[in-house]
């Protein structure tokens, strides 16, 4: 289970989590002559369409799971909300990657900030507490405005609140009652930026150009590469990911989140333990993409430079959007598969060159 | 049948023939948020890999057809060598494209030629006959070196015999033996390139710069693009591709080699009514590649402009040489899926951007 030598075409690639980067992942394992094997509890999840073996079981079925890593030859996760335990019963049988100290760090807004902090990585100042009690008594130390968060299965800005007096935490109490939460100082930023690397088994370590990020209401609404941003601060951001992915031994691809404050500074917003919406770019700017890097990665096989061609353009397609984009002809389209294209929901995107 | 509007996301694109084209065709369907079904006899067909719909009937079997086609939203095809009833059979009940004019014009030396000839399209030299004896009564008209072929089923240099003298015609008689031949004159080109032309079904087209190809033993080994031509072959050979498409109504991606003779001028050597070979370097050079193209073309969605970003060197990948691949970092690879990596199959390919 610990040789470090490169999966064969033909070898079967596990994926927990059946959504669309389950699905790009699945694509890209195909296209170097990996089979995939999808395993969800949603038997319409959108990655078991392009696929011809999937399991449909829940995350904490340990019988499921043991059959399910028994049948393949290396096991990876589309997102971070996989219970510790179902990577934890894998790995006894397979290899799993990333590693599951990289999945609990990243998944625990709190550990993950704290992980930060151990390594002097710069991000927003916060406190941290079991509930939302603990979390009155210390919220002195800090002015407003503050972002309330859960510590964990927030997502797309869900889970969040601003909070501009300390009257407004107290009147939260009832949305995050006895949630772990975190505060966190809330950043008057000009930019947020994104960097997408990846770190192999053998400790090699391939950087995407970082992405200028466009948000509205919380959820990624663009990505633009190259990012309006000096030279310098782009090197700085892909010191600090590669110092992030070193820490944790991490293999795969991970997405780094930036603020870039008014004063030119680079803080940590979010780590995502896997491939990224923002880095979905480079499936149309680069000679191997986000995902092909990350199977690439997982499988022992040498990842590609990172290398970017293009400049280009992102967009994410939201719900009833999906419907007009049978009239696009100047981008690259992707389409995810879900059935429900209900408002907000993201269904797919778009890469344009630019 | 016969409206002409884009398929909407989620419709089911039917795939007769499961091989590597089929793979990669269901492969961007997949992107472009389709669903595949891939017919074909081999229950371990590649491209049943890539989807969860697939059946495994023979392409004769009516019943069968008539179930897939009904099950469907459009049929295309992989292959040239499908029967020209299949396609009949499925057209019935819904749209195939390209259509069954252009398969049969193609699927057939002797008719490929003809058509040619009746456009005024430069190729080489040639007589047909319904049987090897009739051959032989004209061949005084042409000099050797000549080239003999099966009318149909040939691809990859097989079923073809160069010929040096009318004694060898002869000794040849018991290889071909009563299938229908054509004779042609063995052009001495300098050199051989392809253009990878697409026409929607609202007549538009659009087309990928010509590569220039190198064979070994009549199997593709790498394509090039741009070729090493002068700009105006480049637009020669694509004016020449585009009254081809215009004249068959075709529908979808086309691959169109010409030999470049040693006086710059340009014949036209073979159709290929599908994706082909020579345009796998637009996955890698182009922001919507001939499969992408394709599947958009035989779904109403509009065509991409073909535009090429970057200079790429595509090779095939034969046989045992898959192995390889596991230490590739400089290049993207599409490895299909076959089972059995004999010597000289073709098992993937490699895309460098050069």
């Amino acid at each position: 289970m610990n040789e470090k030598k490169p999966l064969p075409v033909g070898s079967v690639i596990g994926i927990l989590g059946g959504g669309q980067l389950g699905r790009m992942l699945s694509i890209s394992a195909s296209q170097l002559g990996f089979r995939t094997h999808i395993f969800d509890p949603n038997p319409k999840a959108p990655a078991k369409q392009v696929t011809n073996l999937s399991s449909n079981f829940d995350y904490k079925d340990k019988e499921a799971l043991e059959n399910f890593a028994s049948n393949v030859d290396v096991i990876t996760f589309e997102f971070e909300n996989i219970p510790a335990e179902t990577i934890q019963t894998c790995q006894k049988i397979t290899n799993v990657f990333p590693n599951v100290r990289s999945l609990s760090t990243c998944q625990d807004r709190s550990t993950e900030k704290k992980f930060l902090h151990a390594m002097n990585i710069p991000s927003s100042p916060f406190v941290t507490a079991k509930s939302f009690n603990d979390i009155l008594q210390s919220v002195d130390t800090m002015d407003p405005p503050l972002i309330l968060k859960t510590c964990r299965f927030g997502y797309d800005g869900k889970g969040q609140k601003i909070i501009y007096s300390k009257e407004e935490i107290e009147s939260a109490a009832s949305e995050f009652n006895d949630t772990p939460v975190i505060l966190e100082k809330l950043i008057d930023f000009k930019l947020e930026i994104s960097t997408i690397i990846c770190r192999d088994m053998y400790g090699k370590i391939a950087v995407f150009d970082p992405t200028e990020n466009h948000h509205q209401n919380g959820i990624l609404v663009q990505s633009k590469v190259p990012a309006n941003i000096p030279f310098s601060l782009a090197s700085d951001a892909i010191l600090i990911a590669s110092k992030i992915v070193n820490a944790l031994k991490y293999v795969g691809v991970m997405g780094v989140e930036f603020f870039v404050t008014k004063d030119n500074e680079l803080l940590v917003n979010e780590l995502a333990p896997r491939v990224h919406n923002s880095g979905h770019w480079t499936q149309s700017g680069c000679l191997i993409n986000q995902f092909e890097q990350h199977i690439r990665a997982i499988s022992g096989w040498p990842i590609g430079s990172g290398k970017r061609h293009s400049n280009v353009l992102m967009q994410n397609v939201f719900g009833e959007e999906i419907k007009a984009l049978t009239k696009n002809s100047d981008s690259s389209v992707n389409i995810y598969g879900k059935d429900d294209s209900r408002e907000g929901r993201k269904m797919g995107h778009k890469n344009f060159l630019t």
